[in-house]
C-alpha cells in the first residue's frame, strides 16, 4: 500500500483579509500556524512517519508543511518544492477583495472564477510586475508555460503530471505529505477520484486538515479520509463556503 | 565565481546546557530562534539571493536553516537534507555535561575529544539505543557506514566528499547556502583552506554567523569572510572556547 497524504495550508494573511492570493506570495496568520500544528499532533498521534514531502513554491504552503514535520518531530524528511503545486493563478484578480469583487461583478460571476472548471480570470498584461517571469523564483522554468490567469483545468494540466510522477516516484509501504493550495488539491483530488467537471464546483478543501489518501502498489484507490473532528472539518468547510458571498 | 556560505547553526538547548550533542536531535533555543533570524537578516541586507541550500538531518541545523531562507523571503529555495552533514558523533560522550566532564577526565582530555583531529570519543555499544541505526531517519542509510562515535578524521571523511558534490554542482554565478554544525563545517573548512591537522585543534565556528567563501568556476577559493559586526564574532568565539572549562 501507498499513502498519500493531501494538506491545505492554514489561514494566510489574504485569506483573513478575504483577498485573491493565487501566487501571491503571503505569509501564515497565527491562526494558519495554529492549524498548522493541529495537522501535525493530529498525523503524530495517528502514528504517521513520512518518508517524502512535496510542497508548492509559496511561503504559506512550505511554512504548512515545515511546521507539520516540526511538530511530527520529523524534520528531517526530505521535501521537494515545486512550482506545478502552486495555487491556480487568479490572473488580475490577484489582490482584490473577494466580497468587494462580488459586489462589482457579482456573486455568480466570482463562483464561477472561484470553483467553475474551465473559466479563467482575466489575465495579467505581460507588463504587470505580477507576472511570473519577474519572480526569481520560478528563473529555471521556460516562460511560455509561467501563466498569466489559469482555470482550473490549466492547473490541473500543471499539477496531474506532476502528481503521477510523485505517486510514480512512491514505493510500497511509503507515506507521503503533500502541502498545497485549496485549488491545486481541489484538481489532484478531481484526479484521483474521477469527479466531473460539473461536480468538482462544490468540492471545497478544508484548511489544515490532512487528507488521507491509500492506494494499492498499482496505485488504485484503496480509500480516502480526513483525519480529525469532523464537526470541526464541517464548520472549517462553511467558512470557506462564505468567502465568495458579499457580506 | 561560485558562491557558497557556510552558517553554524544557533545556540540549541544543549549548546545551553553545556552538554555534548553530536547526533541527538535537539532543539534551538530562543536565542538559536534569534541568532538565526540575525544570519537571515545580514544575508539579505548583503544582497544574497541562494539558488540552492543543504542542511544535515538535524533539526538545529533544519529550522537554522529554514529561518534564515523565511526572513530573506527566500523560503521557496529547493534544499537538500542529508546525513554527512550532521555534527561529529560524540559517542559515549553524547547527553554528557562538558564542565562535569572535564572535572572527571581532565580539562585537556576533554579539549583533545573536542578539537583533536584523530582522536574519538569511546564509542556507543551496538545495543546502546542512541547507535544510529536504531533511528529511522537513517534507515536508507546502509548500517556499515553509520558511526558509533567519530574523531575529526571520520567527521572529514563523510563531510568532505559530499562537499565535493556540493561545489562540484554549483554552477557559475550560484550561491548556495549550507547550514550545518560546529564540528561538520570544521572539517569542511579544514579541507578547503588545507589546515594542518594540528592547526584544526584552534579553529573554532562562531555561531550564527554566515561565513562566505568564494570560489573560482575551477572551484579554486579566491577569499573567505565572515558577514557581521567583528566584536559581535569575538564575542561568540569566546563563549564557544569556554565551554570546555570546568566552570
Amino acid at each position: 500500500m501507498k499513502t498519500i497524504v493531501l494538506l491545505r495550508h492554514g489561514e494566510s494573511v489574504w485569506n483573513k483579509e478575504n483577498r485573491f492570493t493565487g501566487w501571491t506570495d503571503v505569509d501564515l496568520t497565527d491562526e494558519g500556524i495554529k492549524e498548522a500544528v493541529n495537522a501535525g499532533k493530529v498525523l503524530k498521534e495517528s502514528g504517521f512517519i513520512f518518508d517524502y514531502g512535496y510542497t508548492s513554491l509559496l511561503k504559506r504552503a512550505i511554512k504548512t508543511h515545515n511546521i507539520v514535520l516540526d511538530t511530527m518531530d520529523l524534520d528531517w524528511v526530505q521535501t521537494e518544492k515545486c512550482w506545478k503545486l502552486n495555487e491556480k493563478h487568479y490572473g488580475a484578480l490577484q489582490g482584490l477583495n473577494k466580497s468587494e469583487t462580488a459586489k462589482k461583478y457579482g456573486e455568480d460571476q466570482v463562483l464561477i472564477w472561484r470553483r467553475s472548471y474551465d473559466v479563467a480570470a482575466p489575465a495579467l498584461d505581460k507588463d504587470d510586475p505580477r507576472n511570473p517571469v519577474f519572480d526569481i523564483r520560478y528563473k529555471a522554468i521556460s516562460p511560455d508555460i509561467l501563466p498569466l490567469t489559469e482555470s482550473l483545468k490549466d492547473t490541473y494540466q500543471r499539477t496531474v503530471p506532476y502528481w503521477k510522477e510523485i505517486i510514480g516516484l512512491t514505493e510500497e509501504n511509503q507515506k507521503i505529505l503533500v502541502t498545497a493550495h485549496g485549488n491545486s488539491l481541489r484538481s489532484i483530488i478531481k484526479f484521483i477520484k474521477h469527479i466531473s467537471d460539473e461536480e468538482i464546483l462544490n468540492l471545497n478543501i478544508p484548511t489544515g486538515i490532512p487528507y488521507v489518501f491509500e492506494f494499492t502498489d498499482d496505485d488504485e484507490l484503496i480509500r480516502d479520509f480526513f483525519l480529525g473532528d469532523e464537526s470541526e472539518i464541517e464548520k472549517n468547510l462553511e467558512a470557506i463556503k462564505s468567502q465568495g458571498l458579499i457580506k
